[in-house]
């Protein structure tokens, strides 16, 4: 059987509800960028705009037990719901601790929510788009509510969960000295802002410093809140549960949740077209011409304009 | 006054020894991302090939403690030394606590020492493209030892210490957990490992795990050493210094110093050409053509295809 009847054959099974199917297909995106075209043309017509929602933060910040509570309320909600994590530290992809991991295999027995972890490396064509693809697949497998967890510390971490529809920073009090150093990166991308663990010492403190840090983003429509959780204490959930409601309300009413989704599709076809010119441009002949120019003792943008003009 | 006369200006005091205009030109490729061809083709006469060493691990390591420690090492043998910190939670670039930062202001005021820290985001033409021309400014500019420091999450972050010479792990005993989850990115990648803050509880069961987890990597002539120190007690650091003179001999000695400067200058090559061959397909026509077809309802791949073939 050649790879593309096979991937036909998963296509039909995904779309009766196969869980096996789907974790083949992401699979397959994962470990074979030429494969992508194919799957992702398949699954294209199973698509119906999941709500997308990015958690980040630095690690040991609470964020997959935050993930874990937050799928449950979901699920409460009638809702099937898929998670993705990027994130090294996370239990769901293999770090923390063990009371973490057994937090996660209860909801990982749940066959309404959908867990995939990705490696953070090696994933081929980009981290950004390979995680586009599973969260493309999750979608079109039915889950209407879909989590991404990324650690935020990485750019290409946080170009992803900036792309979410609603995208939550979690911090927790002994982040506060560092509040200021991310104010360039985090502080610009969160909708939502969730201190965690904020039964610990120093939590006021740190409510203060995340304030202040927010005073430096251009006003918008939307004031991003600024929450409190105990994630594992369950803490606070409901109040943030409600919150993510009222952002994708926000969304709705104001055209924004179309705006997001054509602006990933945006992106996705820029990234493929980049792709596909540095692909078409490196044959053989100009590969040979680097390996040489490389070598040779000019500045780096004389030897690019070489290549390309020659 | 034109900026390229402005440019010739500043490299002639630059080639001087002026620390302002380094500071300046360094600010002028960052903040303007068409001038990095102006910038760099003047400088590249005054390349070195200095020693590049990046240090990378998990936030909270102490990495910028070692650096500073290992800045004055290399100070006190008679070298000009550069850093280039990218790491968000470092003393360096605003974060942590007063007194890192007040060890790295002691380090600062040395001037055969220059420090620049580098924002994670809004680098025009990305980070490592920034950082590379932040650290060829410095060669030219006369260290002779480049130390670059990121935080070791994010994929672009550890492609960046992993172009060094040579690559510096810091861990901590309190990483153990999640030694395994790193297996895949940033075990691969050192060259040299160190457990910081040794004196805490679990560091022996932290050495074991690091063991364990280099075992899967790929038998090489160099065998990594792991090397235990407590940085901010300067315990140590005369051992590292020792182990990384020994990895630049290794380097030296078996050409390999050189093919990592050839394989860097290829990556520069191969990144200038990827962002001229996107600068010149992005056209008026084709940006338009873009907005039409991503509000259209078809496969990302398809439409890919229809921009780039029409």
């Amino acid at each position: 059987m050649t790879i593309n009847n096979r991937i036909d054959e998963l296509i039909i099974d995904y779309s009766k509800g196969s869980r096996r199917a789907l974790s083949r297909l992401i699979s397959i995106v994962e470990n074979d960028s030429s494969l992508r075209p194919a799957v992702t043309e398949k699954v294209h017509p199973f698509l119906q705009g999941a709500y997308r929602i990015g958690l980040t933060g630095p690690p040991g910040g609470g964020k997959s037990t935050l993930v874990s509570v937050l799928a449950k309320l979901f699920r409460q909600a009638g809702k099937k719901v898929g998670v993705a994590a990027v994130d090294p530290t996370s239990p769901f992809t293999g770090g923390a601790l063990l009371g973490d991991r057994v937090r996660m295999n209860a909801i990982s027995l749940d066959p309404g929510i959908y867990i995939r972890s990705l490696a953070t490396r090696g994933a081929l064509g980009g981290l950004a788009a390979a995680i586009e693809d599973v969260v493309d697949l999750m979608d079109g497998f039915g889950c209407q509510v879909i989590l991404i967890e990324t650690v935020g510390v990485g750019q290409a971490e946080l170009d992803i969960v900036s792309s979410a529809d609603t995208t939550i920073v979690v911090l927790v009090p002994e982040s506060g000295d560092s509040i200021q150093a991310m104010k360039a990166g985090m502080m610009e991308i969160g909708d939502i802002f969730v201190l965690n663990k904020s039964d610990r010492q120093g939590a006021d403190h740190a409510l203060l410093e995340i304030r202040s840090a927010l005073k430096y983003r251009k006003p918008d429509i939307w004031t991003p809140p600024i929450l409190k959780t105990a994630a594992s204490l369950s803490e606070g959930i409901e109040d943030l549960h409600e919150v993510i409601e009222k952002h994708l309300c926000h969304l709705k009413e104001n055209g924004l949740l179309i705006k997001r989704q054509y602006q990933r599709r945006k992106m996705k076809i820029r990234r493929i077209v980049q792709a596909k010119l540095e692909q078409d441009f490196w044959d053989e002949e100009r590969k040979a011409r680097l390996d040489r120019i490389a070598g040779e003792d000019i500045p780096v943008f004389s030897a690019s304009e070489k290549l390309i003009s020659e």
